[in-house]
């Protein structure tokens, strides 16, 4: 493809990095944008500079959050007592549309997968250690997708996590094996946390 | 979908505004793209900020070009007697692919659509016609998708275009009828680039 363009092609290129988005499709959405008004452009560009600018992780959680602290963490109405443990963002947004959860959370960033080169020094668990740590934990959810990679990352942290007092449960199977977390629908979901049940480890 | 950001939130309704893209997608790639380094954000935004700067539509034929008159038109080199018609600059794209074509184009940027509410007066074709009054043009090929909806523009364009000395001819009927032009394969395009035809009107 022969773009005539060098300033296009940078869009096309640009597009076509993000992830299920190849270069027939980038260029169809470059040449929309193209026919877009100057104002709207500029506010499409300066959405990107201004999330990159001003969206931060929860220093406590590791959710998104415009303020240093999550608006989760800072609720004091929330269970603190309760950590629901996540792979992803868009899992706590999953859980919170069910409005069966009323703990706090804490996203790991990923799961323990060796075939994509992931082991568990990429995640996000030491704070979670320190948190049940300081005993004031009574009761942490595992509540990662029921796959391979998510029952792996389970067992580790069950390993990792056990020697202390808190309960460790883990969303009860409503959710379909094999299949992602995020992509359940809510009533299934909704189940599985208020069904939630005590982690055994299966060998 | 709750999202905790107003930031994240804004580059996710920015994306879902592309087409085909809807509100999970876009949360995926806003994700994705929290996740580069702020170099990586600024070079992504400011290509669409380039683009919208630089980038103009050729004022002889219509394409996307860095300068006023685009590339294959400012070429000495191609046959400036001969006109391809085509709908879309995806469709040069497509055609220039297969090296059979020589001449230079002509984009209407859009094909007659009463279901969509596009009429002849949204086609860009005052300045073909101009082109052709001056009797320089020998061959006018029209190259638009074997749809209705091509069918109906090159009839209407026959209509305006007949009475002028250029011989007008369509691509050979080897693209298969009922597909989208821009996604016929290289040789099947080329082929029918090679055996275009004299124009006849079907009713």
């Amino acid at each position: 493809m022969n773009i005539p363009s060098k300033h296009l092609e940078n869009v096309v290129e640009q597009l076509a990095s993000l992830p299920g988005i190849g270069k027939r499709t980038a260029l169809r959405l470059a040449l929309h944008l193209f026919n877009r008004s100057k104002d709207e452009i500029e506010t499409f560009a300066h959405a990107f500079l201004e999330m990159k600018e001003y969206v931060k992780k929860c220093s406590s959680c590791g959710n998104i959050s415009d303020t240093d602290i999550c608006t989760i963490c800072s609720n004091e109405k929330r269970d603190h007592t309760t950590i629901c443990v996540v792979e992803d963002i868009r899992d706590i947004l999953a859980i919170e549309a069910t409005e069966s959860y009323k703990g706090i959370y804490h996203v790991l960033g990923a799961i323990i997968s060796p075939m994509d080169g992931i082991g568990p020094n990429d995640l996000n668990i030491d704070s979670l250690i320190k948190k049940v740590e300081t005993g004031q934990v009574h009761e942490i959810i595992f509540a990662l997708s029921a796959t391979m990679e998510g029952d792996t990352t389970n067992f580790y942290l069950y390993k990792k996590l056990s020697p202390f007092s808190a309960q460790i449960t883990s969303l009860s199977r409503g959710v379909s094996i094999g299949s992602e977390l995020q992509y359940a629908d809510e009533i299934t979901l909704s189940r599985s946390i208020i069904n939630r049940q005590p982690f055994k480890v299966q060998i």
